[in-house]
């Protein structure tokens, strides 16, 4: 992990570019330190020396008289890389590099891009940017960036790709009552890179939360790998654009960026422990109830409003987003009952009903928060006549001490709760205008207490019966015939060495060879012919199924030669493959699509001829699949239910299908020259598993 | 439709209840309509007399001078009943019941609420309650609630089940910009109903939009036909709660309400042209677009902005929305190039950069809005550095005027656009915070716009070959046996006599007549044990395939007899079913659910004996389908692929199919005490279809 923390806490910060004429960037910077509180030296770096702002100016960075923890560059991008080299002579190990014209402007900024990576390597030198924004930290205090942007002191981290997404967010936070410990904005991710960053943040105590805002991941397929051990620690949002197929050319032309697919990126937050959201709202809402209140422990919640409707509508979203409605006891319900009236419900939803005066609130919910069955709680409050808000929010946070549950806090309405808002704020209670709004945060919360008890160990690391050489004997043999497809036989043999499960496939390349093939695998088989280059071989007569006899295996041979001769007399065959023919069994796919950015991504679902139609399939990434990963894939199809005997109907081998799973991974991650592997249907029993028809391609 | 006028602009208003201490209801509802501007009469009714608040008060409604145009009740339930009596006398055609103590409090509420509403027939008034909290009128103006709630003037009329769910979104909605003509609060919907009273809105000229928060439907299964005529007039946004299982629960347990269930909801309001939203924030997002700006022409979206990541994040959700990107012709980019940097983009997403300044933006706006492509606009802004709010919002609504279309701006922040916000609102100009916000409001503006083109007239109410009689004989044939399921050859007699085509089945009562049904039909034929009372008949050997001559048929009678008499010795069979064995075509299923507020839901999909793990199921209301809805439940279904012609493969007749679903819609909605009806698989054919298994409960 790189060590970032004299980047936020610096004892000493130079300003490349420093100015004394207001309204130029490197005025603004100087202005933002000093104004922003920073309490270290501030070196102001001009080649005209003398004073700015009322600080000594140095002509060069190797000027100044000690080593400076923290540079910050904004001269124009032509003068970047030689000031670079200067500030690696004069040992600075961190920069952030506001100056544009870099990646984003076309290929000569690229040029000057890459060169300033490859100083950063060779100097040593963390740089976040170039076209960076700047960075703050409130709690150093410390902004370093050009934007009027220091932000309320807080817990949440704020990590943005986009500056102008970061300066809007920012400014709208303003109205919302969150606090942030750092704001970084990337800008190209020439240096440091995001999830660089959140490793740091992960281990940074002033943070509770991660927020991000992202066009792109830079890092490349031990992103999941990495990104567990960060979740682990602590809880990371993003909102990830170009989910769309046109937002995502929209994106990579906006960014210059090699996008993976998008399913990809979900498969890779989800495998990771990420949160992904899909508006900014939302990255917002979440990372509020993150950093005020304390995770719930389990997915059961209460919920106590003065409004009826106002409690349906917050189960209707609870069952969107998985969360369980508690069924109270009779107990508690008792208790209940004897501070709220008949018209109301001691049902979960409580309707503490309109004229609920705070004694009320206050009596059930200590009656609620006492019941252990409850793991967090929603509280609501509409305006009526007699509501009195700040009076419940005081009794909120009254009754918040005494027990460490999550209490998410619905003030339905504008000015009235304003004061009642501030108040749970800024005591770590979190509140939100629509109770939509609150359950969506207290699922994030949800999900992620429960990435406590993942298994996130690969499983695929240690699998017996792996034979590489044997595959890489058959690959190099492909390539050496020029093809890029294997055959039937070859795909079988590749299967077998890995130990897939597979009805053998053998190439025979004369009559008798055919016909003691057959003898070997028992009776009846199918033949067939072998050739990458004759694609309809039912219909030339190529494919023959049911064959009984070493004679007939051997008539066959010949007949299936002469039709492909006469169909296609250019195309000389490798031979006829002979294959034993299978007890048809309940019919699965597993298959790999190849991710430009995250490596091979295994896909399983209901085989068969209309897996495109049906698509009844769920993807993981290979690259460190766990074993509960595989369960979760297997469970979320609907062709799991089949598998585990649908309707009293004998259950299949489940563990056979995950043990492909886990072969197929293991294969396409040992050899990354498979851009395609598709194995359509596997046949599961009762017991083991037979793959049918299994395609590669190199 | 019911006349609402005087309901909402009343010459005179008379309060029964009225009081002269500050805090009591009967205070606060003369002091809101004295204060809330209203210039006509008002009357204070209090059996005391004397004067009110200023104003002279009767004893009696029916000791006023003049007929009076609406009266406000506020005095205990207990009295309610005389005093509309008293009403009625007096000739009072309008009344809001704000009392309380009705069918929310249980039986002897709902005691009183029937007595209620018979008089409320009985001397034909309109009465808006009770349990409500009062109606307003901007326009009028008249504040005639209990809360203090007369909002900002404005084009959006609100009505809500929930009193306070309308407080807090009233509450809510002061911090957002958004004018309502008229709010009603509901209460129990005793007497007008939310369908009367949309009605009665969609001719309303103050009224641009309806905005609903409804816990229940009043109306019948009429509800479609009604509708429909009414979203002709006026756009029609609900949220509806309850729309979980447990919500629901939680809701008919909150209101009394018998529900229909959320998927007959959802396919109500989706086949009426009603826009269902899901959260409180949607509604009024929505609200606000419909209210400010004309409706778009299509569906293609331009959008300008000022940082490439919120551009890429409209997208993404227009994708979701089914909203289309314009592709701009070399013409319009050559003319956007000259005003935009190379950095930034001419193609759509439009990016004018960070530094755009207002002119940038202004004939840029100029270009694309004379784009014929462009149906409608979204336009967004960051607080950059050099962005512009207030400029920009003056060029907007400058441009806005030259053409009609719809443009929706995002301004990305807080503060920073207070300004622009209210004078892009105050000029007709909807703004948001969010880009995924101003998506879904166009997106709903967009559907509303292409229900100008729907075709809704029932394409089921002059089928042609329909025996209803001969329906009428068979279910009194079952009723009379005392059974209440049809057995197969019933069901055929049934299909036939709507047309629905089906494989015959009929019943032999003895092996000769078993015989010549056979050779009637055409070998091969299957016979059955038929009787309702065993239930698996393959298993006592009481089905036997492919029967192929006369003699056979005879046979087999005699002994399907024999084994259903050994397996069961007490029941007597009514005989053995002789069907026709079909050719296999593709399978589908056209079944029926009953809904308790909707009546007969058509259900259409894949068939064959995975449907309930498949589900591959669309769904209408049988009441009034058109033939466009018939198009689009068979082409929502991946089955519909499969009868287009999958990969090659014939296409199948998918008239036959339509025509079935027509036949079986208008076969439920004659025969209400149908209670199940399911045709799985029907068999349909390159030419024509055939229904196998017919299941028909009463």
């Amino acid at each position: 992990m790189k060590d970032l923390n004299k980047m936020f806490k610096p004892d000493s910060v130079a300003v490349i570019g420093a100015s004394n004429t207001p309204g130029k960037v490197g005025y603004i910077i100087i202005d933002n330190i000093i104004s922003g509180g920073y309490n270290g030296k501030v070196y102001p770096i001009n080649p005209k020396g003398g004073e700015i702002q009322g600080l000594k100016a140095y002509e060069n960075i190797k000027d100044v008289p000690e080593k400076v923890d923290l540079v910050i560059m904004s001269i124009p991008a032509a003068f970047v890389n030689e000031s670079i080299k200067d500030c690696g002579e004069a040992g600075v190990e961190n920069m952030v590099v506001i100056s544009a014209g870099f990646k984003e402007i076309g290929e000569e900024g690229a040029k000057l891009e890459e060169e300033l990576v490859a100083l950063s390597k060779e100097y040593g030198i963390n740089i976040i940017g170039p076209n960076s924004l700047g960075i703050t930290d409130s709690h150093t205090p410390l902004n370093s960036s050009f934007a009027q942007m220091m932000p309320p002191k807080g817990n949440i981290a704020f990590i943005s790709q986009s500056g102008a997404m970061m300066v809007a967010l920012l400014d709208w936070s303003l109205t919302s009552g969150i606090g942030f410990s750092k704001v970084i904005s990337l800008g190209n991710k020439a240096g440091v890179t995001e999830t660089e960053l959140m490793e740091y943040l992960a281990e940074d105590p002033e943070t509770a939360v991660i927020i991000c805002y992202l066009e792109s991941i830079s890092d490349d397929d031990n992103f999941v790998k990495a990104m567990r051990k960060t979740t682990a620690k602590k809880p990371i949002v993003v909102l990830k654009s170009g989910s769309s197929n046109a937002g995502a050319e929209a994106a990579s032309s906006h960014t210059g960026a090699l996008a993976g697919s998008d399913l990809a990126f979900d498969t890779a937050f989800e495998q990771s422990g990420i949160l992904r959201v899909s508006s900014m709202a939302e990255l917002f809402d979440i990372g509020l109830a993150f950093s005020k209140a304390p995770l719930p422990e389990g997915n059961n919640v209460a919920i106590i409003t003065n409004a009826g409707g106002g409690g349906v509508l917050t189960v209707d979203e609870m069952e969107r987003q998985g969360l369980e409605l508690v069924q109270f006891d009779e107990e508690t319900k008792e208790k209940l009952r004897k501070g709220i009236p008949e018209e109301g419900s001691v049902n979960n939803p409580i309707d503490v009903l309109g004229d609920a005066p705070v004694q009320r609130y206050k009596e059930t919910l200590d009656i609620v928060l006492k019941d252990d069955q409850v793991d967090s709680l929603i509280i609501m409050v509409c305006p009526t006549a007699s509501a009195d808000p700040d009076g419940i929010a005081a009794a909120i946070l009254e009754e918040r001490e005494k027990f460490g549950k999550p209490i998410l806090v619905v003030n339905m309405g504008g000015p009235t709760f304003e004061a009642a808002n501030h108040a749970l704020r800024s005591h770590n209670v979190p509140t939100y205008v629509f109770p939509e709004n609150a359950v969506d945060a207290l699922a994030a919360m949800t999900t992620y207490a429960e990435l406590e008890h993942r298994e996130a160990d690969s499983c695929i690391d240690d699998l017996d019966n792996i034979d590489k050489k044997a595959v890489e004997e058959i690959f190099a043999k492909v390539k050496a015939d020029g093809r890029d497809t294997l055959l039937g036989s070859e795909a079988y043999a590749v299967a077998e060495a890995y130990g897939i499960e597979a009805a053998p496939i053998k190439l025979a390349t004369n009559a008798d060879e055919a016909s003691q093939l057959a003898a070997d695998m028992e009776f009846p088989v199918v033949l067939k012919i072998a050739s990458d280059k004759i694609l309809h071989k039912s219909d030339i007569g190529g494919v023959k199924v049911g064959i009984e006899s070493e004679e007939e295996a051997k008539a066959t041979f010949d007949e299936i030669i002469a039709n492909a001769k006469k169909a296609h007399p250019d195309i000389v065959p490798d031979g006829v493959e002979v294959q034993k023919m299978m007890e048809t069994g309940q019919e699965v796919i597993v298959g790999m699509i190849k991710d430009k950015q995250f490596g091979p991504m295994i896909a399983f679902g209901m085989g068969g001829i209309y897996v495109n139609l049906i698509e009844d399939v769920s993807f993981k990434l290979a690259n460190g699949i766990s074993s509960q990963e595989i369960d979760e894939q297997i469970n979320d199809t609907k062709v799991s239910e089949l598998l585990k005997g649908y309707r009293g109907e004998a259950p299949c081998d489940i563990d056979a299908v995950k043990e492909a799973i886990k072969r197929v991974a293991r294969l396409t991650l040992d050899f990354p020259e498979i851009s395609e592997l598709d194995i359509n249907p596997i046949f599961v029993y009762e017991n083991g598993s037979s793959a049918l028809d299994i395609k590669i391609k190199l």
